[in-house]
């Protein structure tokens, strides 16, 4: 982001660590409502606390919808009854169904009872879809004439209602059903008599509303359109439309939380909460990694006979358990990719696994030689190094295969192979190490 | 992605196990070349060979240019020259700039010899920015208008020539400087006599061509535009547009990119790469890891005699490392998110440190006791249980400090911490790890 939000971000600090003898920033207005939500979000708790207080009062809920959920939350726990009457007195459908989550009951129903009849029923209508569906984030800004209406229809109410948000006019029938959208750019080289119906914009196929909302998503990475009708499933009537801007938000949330999970944190993770909460959070996580270290001990302790006589084995454990480790990541890495694009399929498995097999063959027998000469320099054995050389083959190769077999197993059973394939794996690559380094050791060493 | 692409490559990779009995799908003119490309990907380097036979003559270059850059390219390295000469009959700027890298040097002048005039001209103008920099990418299909033109000067224009890519009509001087857009819609409302001048979109700020690309797509982030003019930096002339697609594909493949790199990775890594292609690559990244895995096993080495006398020291050991590489990589993730966003700055680092501090001292204290406890038990000495609990501590802490200013120390040596990050990490946590560990052993246990 910018070297603007950056100053901001070390003026505040600098403002209230200095006991307000440093000047605050003017008021943020300069900043676009995305801006200022990183801003915040860049601020320790009380920073945070007074940053606020630069916000003008028309921008407070565009700066909170555009926060992520955690920072917004704790934000909204601090404001006082004003701030919160400034805050829901001119909400729309889209805004309040954004906030509604993070707001006590009764603030969403005061702001609901401000709202007029047409928002209400957008709210209403918006808030009856569950939260993983389209039909909850439909934008209800649209042009709409009836399906019979002509060109000159169109022109008279674009003179009337400029909009800056739409390239298209939405045409339904008498019960409301989507019939079909004419993009406006369309309207200058047709004849004013010309009915609308000729000239609908065949890339428009309406979504369902209760399809999920990242398969909506999908529709657009193909379709080069800035927005999409929305329709109810039972009878088709125009719900109002997802636009591509919606499509991408949605893309990229999907991606931060992918890079969140690899080490077991939400996507919404304030990078300033409060300590109790966030070691809490984490706390969890360490607690199941926690199991499976006790694992590899566990089979590291099968072993305490033989690493009492050979003590170079203790010392070359963790060789073989990281190349297993760092082998088996790289194709769990490409798997998950791969998963969350849908390129595996049950077809593909095989030759894919033949793959990553034959690329850990070539790499294990590689760097087991590797590996093998220098501990048998090392230790002055060539046995040493013929038993780690061995392990890091048997690992990297067991590596492989779990990195294939782990995501696809876990995307069966509905869980985010971004999340727990990684701690699953090194469990497999420390235990299956372990066991083939001290184990041969035993075998030929002992 | 949907469904029906699974279908399609499990079709195509049971039509060739079977020596072609199963049918092909048919032509895969159905598809949008966004998913034939996705398609072909996913398929095994064989199979995706025939299956190019499938796609349409006129959509190559499109499917081609959706591809990823490796698996693109093991594709045109199998094209005989009839296919080569059936794709760079009918290329326009933006394909050809976008292919080139991928294509022989004559092939590429071979397309640009059938260009008309003015895509060559276009080609050469983008051509002449760097890879990494806006101008490379703009878009040229533009509707321009004089700068005293008026209201019916548009419409006429309009009614010419339909445009199904822009919402705005872009005005120069007579040099060719930009002056302003109009967005079609606002002319419905405008007396045909107006002058266009007055109907300025103040939301189209111009770029420069020598803007960097991902700093460009910022700006996309904030604004809710379809597209921004990009106008050369000396002269202000008007090139032609970035579109909020572009932005969005940018940062898709930015995250891709850093998913990729945590594993060592590139973000055009092929599924289906050849093996030995594949196996160079990742075993570069299995060397510097071996460094970094000798380091601790030579950390571990100073403590030979103790491992001798107290065995159990080397059944624990995985613990104390792996408690403290996981603790360490939630800080790093948090961190490698806040510097991608822009949000870490000096003045926030002290207080971003002192609460991850903090988070790791808790943790630390929680899981020390824990983990005490059970080894205590489990080894029926207390002593071994207050070792590798300071030890937790010790790690854990050093964990959090490591995680935060690892990725702070990269970003200013301009290294990329999502690549470099975890490797760095792990090993520092390994080497403090099995230090504190097995000399606080030789301190309280020997």
């Amino acid at each position: 982001m910018s070297e603007e939000i950056s100053q901001h971000i070390d003026q505040m600090i600098r403002h209230e660590d200095d006991d307000n003898r440093n000047p605050l920033p003017e008021r943020l207005d300069d900043l676009e409502p995305e801006q200022i939500a990183l801003l915040l979000e860049s601020l320790p708790q009380d920073v945070r606390r007074h940053a606020w207080n630069q916000v003008s009062v028309e921008h407070y809920a565009e700066v909170l919808v555009a926060m992520r959920s955690e920072a917004r939350e704790s934000l909204l726990r601090q404001f006082d009854s004003d701030t919160l009457d400034q805050l829901t007195s001119d909400l729309d459908a889209e805004t309040l169904i954004e906030l509604a989550d993070s707001l006590p009951d009764e603030i969403v129903d005061i702001a609901l009872a401000r709202m007029d009849d047409r928002q209400r029923g957008h709210y209403e209508q918006s808030a009856s879809y569950a939260e993983d569906l389209l039909g909850r984030y439909v934008d209800h800004e649209l042009l709409i004439l009836p399906h019979n209406s002509r060109v000159r229809d169109a022109e008279r109410l674009l003179r009337r209602q400029v909009p800056d948000y739409s390239e298209h006019v939405w045409l339904i029938d008498r019960t409301g059903r989507y019939t079909g959208a004419v993009a406006i750019n369309q309207l200058f080289g047709a004849a004013s008599h010309q009915p609308l119906a000729e000239l609908y914009d065949q890339d428009l196929e309406p979504l369902n509303a209760d399809l999920p909302l990242k398969d909506a998503c999908d529709r657009f990475e193909t379709a080069a359109v800035a927005a999409l009708p929305v329709v109810t499933a039972e009878d088709g009537r125009l719900l109002g439309r997802m636009t591509q801007r919606l499509a991408f938000e949605v893309v990229h949330e999907g991606y931060e939380a992918q890079l969140m999970a690899s080490a077991g944190l939400d996507e919404d993770e304030d990078l300033f909460a409060p300590v109790m909460r966030s070691s809490k959070r984490r706390a969890t996580w360490l607690g199941i990694n926690l199991l499976t270290a006790f694992l590899a001990s566990w089979a590291i302790g099968l072993f305490e006979a033989t690493l009492q006589q050979v003590v170079a084995l203790a010392v070359l454990m963790p060789v073989v358990a990281s190349m297993g480790g760092i082998a088996g990541s790289q194709t769990l890495t490409l798997m998950i990719r791969g998963l969350a694009l849908g390129q595996i399929t049950t077809a593909n498995m095989i030759p894919l696994l033949k793959k990553e097999l034959s690329v850990g063959g070539l790499n294990g027998v590689l760097w087991a030689i590797v590996v093998g000469i220098v501990a048998s320099v090392w230790f002055e054995s060539a046995a040493i190094g013929l038993v780690i050389g061995l392990a890091i083959v048997i690992n990297i190769a067991a590596a492989a295969l779990s990195g294939v077999l782990i995501p696809i197993l876990l995307e069966r059973l509905k869980i985010d192979p971004a999340l727990s394939g990684s701690v699953i794996l090194t469990t497999v690559t420390d235990v299956v190490g372990f066991v083939a380094f001290l184990g041969l050791g035993t075998l030929l060493l002992v």
